[in-house]
């Protein structure tokens, strides 16, 4: 295989730098968008449709469908629910269709149409998403959704996580890669207190979410690669 | 004092999302623009005027300044000199005007243009620069100039070292202040060790400006700081 190029875009802002037509786009927003999504869809979620707007979401109203939305990182009034893991249990959505909008993620999966293949990544799934880059001749940008354009620290750590556990694979690494591996070298023995000193997480502290970012920072609780097919976000079939 | 922010803008790109009317901001473009401005002024140039295109600096071709042009790390052909610091020794610049115009840096310098203060920092500074924010009662921005607005570690670096200097003060640090605080405190043993592992140090090296990169990478060389008075960047008066 050829030396393949492992980018990291550390906020929705910076993406235009980029060249993914070709690429392997992995859409990254840990606080909770994408690790809401990979538990959804290990859960057994037919589909999870990512939407720009809250108005988008609402205009699915009177279909079957589920609808979350999430703004500032609280549910918006009126919907189902919007991006706490804990809503994307198997009770809950096995069988579902979920219409999604968060204030990060789904604009950053929205930012990546075009890209050879997008898929989602999150601590939950990072091992199995791994071992299938691996197999992939495609180059990999590793988009962090950020917070509202602005690098955080949970996407970057994520980010570099999966740069560290691609190494042995001999890409070539942009100086965005390497950061964030040496961050998440720093940070892996205990991703939780890393995390903590970071005025992000004071921010969620206060929206009483503290049991969802601990579950989104378990490493490999599930397999499954979310990908965008058309408009749904579906299990990739692995071969 | 109140508690201050200490941002860290990344790139360029990211400059947008950032407030900065009340700020000092510190541009950083420590290969080599800023590096070279910080050892010039030290140097007893009179003034350094950043500007944006090789035909500005060239439409100061009959004056009695220095021209300085560079474009992807080499010197623009017909003008006296790019970026290198060593261009900006005492025998060429003591009581000379130079007009300088960089890939990145005067980019930087120009975006900044709307803030409470802007100063040039370099690692050659580092300490003078940090002992002055000390003693200001202003917000704090550090501008990374990157490559081509992306993101670099160089200035990155160099951005972490600044946190590190003035954490005992206090500031709210913003999330790549915390990320790149950690990842000064990995490279400062050996900061040129450091990044040879980068992509941007292989492209510096075919360059042949080794001696260069040495030389910038040197902490407290100079006591000056360069500031903005209006088009010319000067020796800040201190107190």
């Amino acid at each position: 295989m050829h030396k393949r190029n492992l980018e990291v875009c550390l906020t929705p802002a910076l993406l235009h730098l980029y060249d993914f037509k070709a690429s392997i786009v992995v859409v990254i927003d840990i606080f909770r968008a994408t690790s809401s999504i990979c538990y959804g869809i290990e859960n057994g979620a037919e589909a999870i449709i990512p939407v720009a707007t809250v108005e988008a979401c609402e205009s699915y109203r009177h279909s079957e469908f589920l609808l979350a939305a999430e703004r500032n990182g609280e549910v918006v009034a009126g919907f189902d629910f919007g991006n706490s893991p804990f809503s994307y249990i198997r009770e809950k959505v096995d069988g579902k269709t979920i219409v999604l909008t968060t204030t990060n993620g789904t604009h950053a999966i929205n930012l990546s149409r075009g890209a050879s293949k997008i898929v989602i990544g999150s601590f939950l799934n990072i091992t199995a998403l791994c071992n299938w880059l691996k197999t992939q001749p495609n180059d990999v940008l590793l988009l962090c959704s950020g917070w509202k354009d602005k690098v955080n620290l949970e996407d970057s750590l994520f980010a570099g996580g999966v740069v560290h556990l691609l190494k042995d694979e001999d890409y070539h690494l942009d100086d965005s890669g390497i950061a964030t591996e040496d961050l998440y070298n720093l940070a892996k023995a205990d991703l939780n207190a890393y995390l903590k000193k970071t005025s992000h997480s004071e921010r969620l502290k206060k929206l009483g979410i503290e049991e969802d970012i601990a579950f989104c920072l378990n490493l490999d609780v599930t397999k499954s690669i979310p990908v965008l097919d058309g408009e749904r976000l579906v299990k990739m079939e692995l071969e």
